[in-house]
């Protein structure tokens, strides 16, 4: 800026104040910045503009990753979801710093608002420190979270309605003739505890009491999965069905079951939840829940933006939809 | 931090010394000032201190678009690369900002260095225009893409040896018994132009000259690769295999196919390029070329950051490996 302000001969808040449209500088002196301007190759860009104006334009997208099992950025739906919201914001001019804190110091994230490095922040999942992200709306900090709604919550979620999302899979299961379905997934982390909860509820409502051996609170983790899978097996505990917290979780217990000489599904159901795009694609064909990926990237997006813009936080439930394939149903059900 | 200088009865200056560890300041003010921040609920984080500090530890990753075909954030080659990224980030203690640009004007990639916001740049892609790369790079921005390497390059790339990986697809086809292979993908972008050369390569190799109504240069968009293979069942032109120039083409090309009543392998062979998650689980599974994800990530942001510590950029080639699955095995062959 300093090089075209010397060779139009005006002042470097004049240069800044022409790029910017400002009325204050006249047109025959925008005109001539403007030019000296392109001619240096000088790009007129919305991301510098708003450096300058000082408006940022930046939301942080914070993924917490779990320090004992270290979860790399690796599952599917979080690859997804992150795309998603990238779309999102990008369609509305801003810019994604996406970043990484440890799963038991949720507020971390604050700082990305605190150093002023972003105008709010949008976190995946709630883990288990909704007290923390209580805290953090308290403290005014523009937060939206993917996840579950909760009681006494004061922040904004955006999520899939998980305890009905959890009562389809469950039902289904059952109308197709299982007895006794395994249920795969942490019941503390808020999201899986409401789809165990759907799980537990449509039990009820056909007249059947299952088995608490039948619950296996692993993390989603492909090793714990696995492990949990094969000790089940190893226990000689009958099940003839599986729920699954994710799909991820749904596709490995398949292909663990299938190493222990069990086919899905002439042997055991699976159902998952989230529909990843490899579940249609997966063999067989994955029975899920679907959470709608772009809509929840623009739910949470606007979210977030409505509260900047000085509304107060919404929170968001999305409609899920049981997506019937393959891995449900036997020939002879 | 005006809070705690107050209360402690210090300046701002020697609040913010004593919070950085500075030796400056003596040990029992340090003692007092951090037992004032703790009460204070002040975090101290490496963000905000290194923000403090003016260590800058933010790297841009720039995804660009299309503006013909508008493509979204959606492909799991991409997603997973971004994913490798954020990982390798994450572990050298960077956050990563995630952004998009127009594909006719990478360079705008270069206001995030030039701004400030970013210490160097990881882009996504040579796009048409390998030329805006290295002026970006004569003009001395840190930057390292994803791609080919090309002849005249100033700048640093990581990418597979897309010519060898275009062979090994080829070649395997032929020995499969394939004479008739279309290749499907816009040989204009550098890797799948060297995709293509590889195609071209295995063909001489075995005396046969293909056929130019088999090549199809499209984008790597849903929407093109259904149009294009409609197409050439329509015009009648008679093809036993498809090198397709990504995983995602390959598998839209199967689909395509099978709605026209071709199957896969029965009819035609399909091989991919990429081997994302989806290619072992797709129904056939997927022949395809293997890019190794995690090594491209760490190689993208190791080569980045040996530029930071003044070092001259390295390009690096990572090897490709052929997996054969049943998209390329009839019973008969």
């Amino acid at each position: 800026m300093a090089d075209i302000a010397r060779l139009a001969g005006v002042s470097v808040s004049t240069v800044s104040r022409a790029l910017s449209g400002s009325p204050l500088v006249n047109a025959a002196t925008k005109q001539r910045v403007a030019e000296l301007a392109r001619s240096l190759n000088y790009s007129i860009n919305v991301g510098a503009q708003n450096l300058r104006l000082k408006q940022n334009r930046t939301v942080a997208v914070i993924v917490p990753f779990d320090p004992e099992t270290r979860q790399h950025l690796s599952d599917p739906f979080f690859l997804a979801i992150i795309g998603s919201i990238a779309d999102a914001l990008t369609d509305r001019g801003y810019d994604m710093l996406l970043s990484r804190v440890d799963a038991n110091t949720l507020d971390q994230a604050a700082q990305f608002h605190g150093t002023g490095r972003a105008v709010g922040i949008i976190l995946i999942g709630q883990w288990h420190h909704h007290d923390q992200l209580n805290q953090m709306a308290l403290r005014g900090v523009p937060l939206v979270v993917w996840g579950a709604q909760l009681s006494g919550q004061i922040y904004a979620s955006v999520g899939s309605h998980n305890q009905i999302g959890g009562e389809q899979a469950t039902a289904h299961l059952l109308a197709q003739g299982a007895r006794r379905i395994a249920f795969l997934g942490d019941p503390e982390l808020p999201e899986v505890g409401l789809r165990y909860a759907g799980y537990l509820n449509a039990h009820e409502r056909a007249g059947i009491t299952p088995d608490p051996q039948l619950m296996l609170p692993v993390a989603f983790v492909r090793e714990s999965v696995q492990a949990a899978v094969r000790e089940l097996h190893a226990r000689g505990v009958p099940f003839d069905a599986v729920f699954a917290g994710s799909d991820l979780v749904a596709m490995t217990t398949t292909s663990t079951l299938r190493s222990l000489g069990v086919n899905v599904p002439e042997d055991v159901l699976v159902a998952g939840y989230d529909d990843i795009e490899l579940a249609a694609h997966f063999h067989p064909p994955l029975t899920t829940v679907r959470q709608p990926i772009v809509e929840a990237g623009e739910a949470l997006v606007n979210c977030l933006l409505s509260q900047l813009a000085g509304e107060r936080p919404q929170s968001v439930l999305l409609p899920t939809e049981l997506v019937v394939r393959e891995s449900t149903q036997t020939t002879t059900a």
